[in-house]
């Protein structure tokens, strides 16, 4: 997606320019795991127009490989994203979503067959299944060939009221449920076991809900991994989040961490990648939560969609107290 | 329309800033005839988001009336626009159009003989005919509203290739008809007799097939006037330009004027608001193609698409050799 | 008046550029007031240059109708301002302001018994009342003329010593008294009772002085509704504020309210605006104070002087816990 | 002076920022002569608030020795700048003049012998002269002090018909001729010879004129250099500009040169700066008049008013054809 | 290279923003060869801190491989452009060239070998030999693999006085002809001819000189292919271009073309590139020095030293007079 | 040094632009002690080109005297600055540093006898004393010289561990305790003592290793006046920080306050300069450590490397709670 973002605090109707760059859940995860020492891919559909090639020469400068990236078709995605501040919430209008490249690739854009075979593990995220037929079409058919190639898949719930419109819970149900079968790593939290797979539980704060229900969500639909966040928002320009991971029956944390935000979107894809990094690299779970609530809280930090710190920064965020200017 | 413009001389795969504004051949016509005193308004509807809450005071800003501007929809239509400079021609790149809230505008947005009754004049463009039969179902019921109530019909022939795309001369030209069978005055030149409404002229060069054809055009539609411009683009970032007018059986030409270009985009909507107020205030065809060269060429050194320049300024242009700082 | 505010936190003498609006007061709770709904009206002068171009179709832009506004005199009154941060205040330079068109407008500008008759009510600002005496002459006038039609008058205390100068209170207080006396709804809070009115009381607290002499005030005045805050700055770029309202003899406070700042200017003008449509719309005492700290809350993280909350926005706000980003 | 400009293009009605710098032609002589190795004092008054430092910071960064300024009062003249381009002439729009800290300087604010005591050389301007009674008596005051000490007298007439206003010329010319008396170097041309001085010329061309009139202004004003030039503006962002320089009963000219003009504001004043420095380092008329024309062709390339050229780079640009990057 | 820029037309006394991006011959004729289809690879080393991390992004993003890349060492060449205007030549002011990653290379850094084995054809450039023993018994090294692996070898002559210093051509020489003997295809024109390699000439005009020593040089150095351009700059913001290719013994000559130029910089990289396009391509002689020239006029107009034009932008711009807008 | 930061929170690999200013310790105390009321310069050596002149006209807007700085050879200091947010610390890069002209300013550049007697103290930087070789030399013999001539010697140990290296503190033993033996003033605390003087304390904590160490220090060196801070590093963007003075055998401190931070780069040369400013004007300790607390808290809150607060400012800072908008 192309990002349009007013600069500083204005809102749409006082500024007069934007800062673009081009982001998505699946941009953000393949670069960051660029960035941590493997070889990233996008499975995308651009624009054969100016459009196209920015977003294209910007992928390539985040790390990304196009070489599973086609072209064809008009349109971009876009978001527009008015900054908050305080008391005022950000503000995201999404334009031109349905008939972008990607939402109206058709039948054959892909070989399913080869890229199952170039690749290890595949990301999949829910708010691309809440984009159409065709697509949720694509989605599966990859995901069942990469698992029948015997890579791994992940799965990313990510529901977005607004993408499912009225009674979306009850429309998403059945597809979640297909992506969550295929799946090997899930992000999610009791949230979505509540809401979008209807699960009942009668506790009543959030932690004793999620200690509840993930562990029937990961026996139901045989996921070895099962990670999430609980996030907090404060007043005064700062979020409290914790870490959890859900492996081999045994849940594990991080402590809950206090942070000041600087550009909150994007930073859950840096949490996903650095789960997958940690399961890739054998971390223990609480290596893994740790580095992956660092590596979030450092993407609050960060300008943009898109993580941008190195194994080296997480690893110093997780063990050292802020610290001076570094010279 | 929104233009989303790369600022300086980079192109979208250079940048990482656009800056933006709201424009369209109706919201440059409507604000430079406000500009010159009269009431305008713009006939248009425009999405329920942040985005249209941005285009409403712009217009505003522009001296526009919002009283005949409904809300609902989604979508605004875009373009992206990178400068040419020299030898490299600017680049439009057109975004999100079918799907804007003018285009989806369902049937019943808006009262046609209420709004007939309410304006005297009506100015409609060929770019809008080009969109879809909702739309030109609207055009052609409000034109034929406004002439039922006695107003004037001005139509702007603007065939822009890209938006009727392949056989669309043919595909376009019952729908020109129609609209020039219902106006009054009519902007165009012998291209569009020639390639639009397909009638043959044995003349070579363009004035001679201007004089030929013009006159037939009139007298089919019954047009009362007809007026347009001769472009030339030379390579030194200046063009060169002749205006006409063709009234009461008489052409009337304005000099060729040779001018520096800074934003040529929307120079034409100044030529055409111009020939308007000349209309409207009765100046002689020679004032009135001379006001509208002068106008046209003011608005070449205007950065955006809209005309900003006064009756006053404009007269100074046509009377004046180019002066020094004006202080 | 023309705001030019160095961006970011540099001074004047570290930067080289502003950014440049039009607020004021007046314009400040008239824009408000047209985005909650109401049509909104600024009588003020506007020079016959450029600079009065761009002043005019700024306020345009804000919703606010020009019917009211005159042309003539050649300045218009400006601000510097250099952004504080931290331990380090704001910094404001006014300039040309005794110049200005409005200050310098003629006997015979405005047609007070045609504005009066046009308008239900009308706001006045303490600031516009230490201009001049031919100022004060044409306010007072004003709130008769408006008084007289039966309109409602609005009076916001906002004493600024710099104004007054030395011995500014004794200045001050006689032309003070004529307002609060023409007065319906009064902005003030026991500060302007001690030092502008000089009552006298034997409390320390400013909550116990405030209602020790609030009552007074209202009694000697005849005076409906007095409302204003009490504003606490920290040291880490939060304020603290809780508005109150005393009407029909009783005092309703809204809660104490901490909250990140970005633009603390024109936050009292949010607060104004909103006991202004509290009372349009009838709402409680304690709906009006809330929904007035909220607005004033939102105020502060919203760039420039003019205030830029919906309705909706501000009940939001009210109603809820800081949230996510809105998509 | 304060100089506000829009950037780029747009009009003060369409942009929302300014760049801001300091001069006026006392700052812009002075720093040039700085430059070219001289020791270079502006006599000023700057207002005791973070405008005046900043504009005092301004002044050091270009070179110009504070010890002469002095500060005081509350404010500072300023100018609005809208680039023209092409056919669109540039637009100024002074505020604050009149009450600038320098027009309100009361008596005894500068030291008129200790100045002339410390000083060889001073310029004066035309525009100074047209602020009101107290600044002239100052000039005049200055002007014979530093005569009676032995110095030279530059004076530039730089007529302004705005500063002037309704039958200036006539209230103008004793000041002028006071002036012209007092005067050693005065930079001048045939229409100031025509409409102030109000003298009579039977020739028609400019050329013809100045070569008529200048010898008789400099007989009777016993002035030893008259200098000043001759500007044509062309269409197309370029001007043309031939400079005279008439000393010891001979007229010397620079070849008539054509270049494209970036910032024209100032220019003059790179070319006023030039002959006093031709006359300083005792250049041969041509040597001077074509070291003047070089340099003032160089500040329409230069950013601001103020030129930036050194010595070198002058010599350069009079030798040399245009070359390429320098590297 | 960092290229730090100072934006618009300021000097670096008078602004205080750069806009930064990185380049260098190699990278720009690398990157114009990617863009034509072929896959472009940069053989250098940058610094392992921040700067190289922004470094190699940017290669990315111009489509460079970065596969030949390797990190090390602390700095970065970099060069600070303040841009010209008419009579104002812009300015290069070279940094830390000496110092840099790249020219403190250790020997062993580079594997010949393998680099040799892994293209088909390599490009080196005079300013590179200029620098230090090392890099030039790198390049020569580098130079003698490649050829000795049956690889096609580019020399750019490309003298820099600025880097040679005094008594450079001499100094020059004997490298010059180690590569020349070396080399497939040489860029170069009479100059380098008669300057640096020291040979005599009875020739007056530019292009008799070309043709009588030209042929030597191919002879002499048993090279296939010379190219280069006669270049003419004008006082009015153009320059003049005629391009050559001298081929089995036959010149061949573009048109001489005049065009307006936005950003001279890396416009000789944009010939070399297409040149070596051609005859990848088997392009006729007179149709690779056509392209040649149009994408060195094109790359005149394009911001940044790197060409970003594509095949069919140079061809349009070949056979096409400058078009309008292109929608 | 030239410090090129990237604006707003992006990284080096993500920005295009940089802003540019020129700092360092020296000039940091000396703009300081100029703002103050003293005559401050610098003694260093630029280069003869556009970076030299940036440079110079830079210095001298912030009030220092270029009366002892010196034109020489090719290089500026550098160093990038990348902005740290919240959890993200802020990254410097040096570049091209030991080639600057300043650090390769041959014997015989100042004339230390001469320089000597006409300053009355001098300010040294440990940052200078890690260099090279020649610069140590200059620096002790300015400092004798100095010391000879009855002036005061400051010496900031300031010891930064990336320019010493690996084995630094042993390195740079010598050179410190050969400073410290000629300075009447030093800044530092118990760290410096520790780690590079290698002093042994049993104490665990800072506050007691600093007394119990820094009066050794004071005693073997002869040190009139130690002072320094004791910092810590929050992690909401705020630090909180304690001032030291020991004079007379006597500790004194400020209280610990809590601030909020926007440039915390050279907030340290604010508070040794405002410690400097208390000796000379003989404050108390207690009002000269108070006074530097403050003036370095308001370091923090402005835009740059450099002090930009008046004593009058900094006494308002010292004296009152965090104030409203100063109009």
């Amino acid at each position: 997606m192309m990002r349009l973002q007013v600069p500083g605090y204005e809102l749409l109707s006082q500024a007069d320019s934007l800062k673009y760059s081009f982001s998505g859940t699946g941009v953000n995860v393949s670069s960051a795991l660029s960035r941590f020492g493997h070889e990233g891919y996008l499975i995308s559909r651009l624009p054969s127009n100016p459009l196209g090639d920015a977003a294209e020469s910007y992928l390539r400068k985040l790390g990304i490989s196009q070489s599973l990236l086609s072209r064809g078709g008009e349109h971009l995605g876009m978001y527009f994203l008015e900054n908050g501040f305080g008391a005022r919430p950000s503000r995201v209008t999404y334009t031109n979503r349905q008939a972008s490249s990607f939402n109206t690739a058709p039948e054959g854009t892909y070989d399913f067959d080869q890229i199952a075979k170039s690749i290890d593990m595949i990301h999949f995220c829910g708010i691309t299944l809440a984009m159409n037929d065709n697509v949720r079409q694509h989605m599966k058919s990859l995901a069942r060939a990469v698992k029948a190639n015997g890579g791994t898949v992940v799965f990313d719930c990510n529901y977005r009221p607004a993408h499912w419109r009225d009674g979306g819970y009850a429309k998403a149900k059945p597809h979640y449920e297909e992506m969550l079968e295929l799946a090997d790593i899930v992000m999610m939290n009791e949230k979505d076991a509540i809401l979008t797979l209807g699960m009942p539980t009668d506790k009543c704060e959030r932690e004793e809900q999620l200690m509840d229900l993930i562990p029937d969500v990961a026996r139901k639909y045989r996921i070895s991994v099962i990670a999430g966040t609980h996030r907090f928002i404060n007043g005064d320009n700062t979020h409290s989040l914790r870490g959890f991971i859900y492996k081999d029956q045994v849940f594990t944390f991080s402590n809950l961490l206090t942070f000041s935000v600087y550009d909150r979107i994007g930073a859950g894809d840096a949490y996903t990648s650095s789960i997958i990094h940690g399961e890739i690299e054998q971390f223990s779970p609480q290596q893994t939560v740790d580095f992956a609530a660092a590596a979030s809280i450092l993407a609050h930090t960060i300008v943009g969609d898109t993580p941008m710190s190195s194994v080296g920064e997480i690893f110093r965020a997780m063990t050292e107290r802020v610290s001076d200017v570094e010279r």
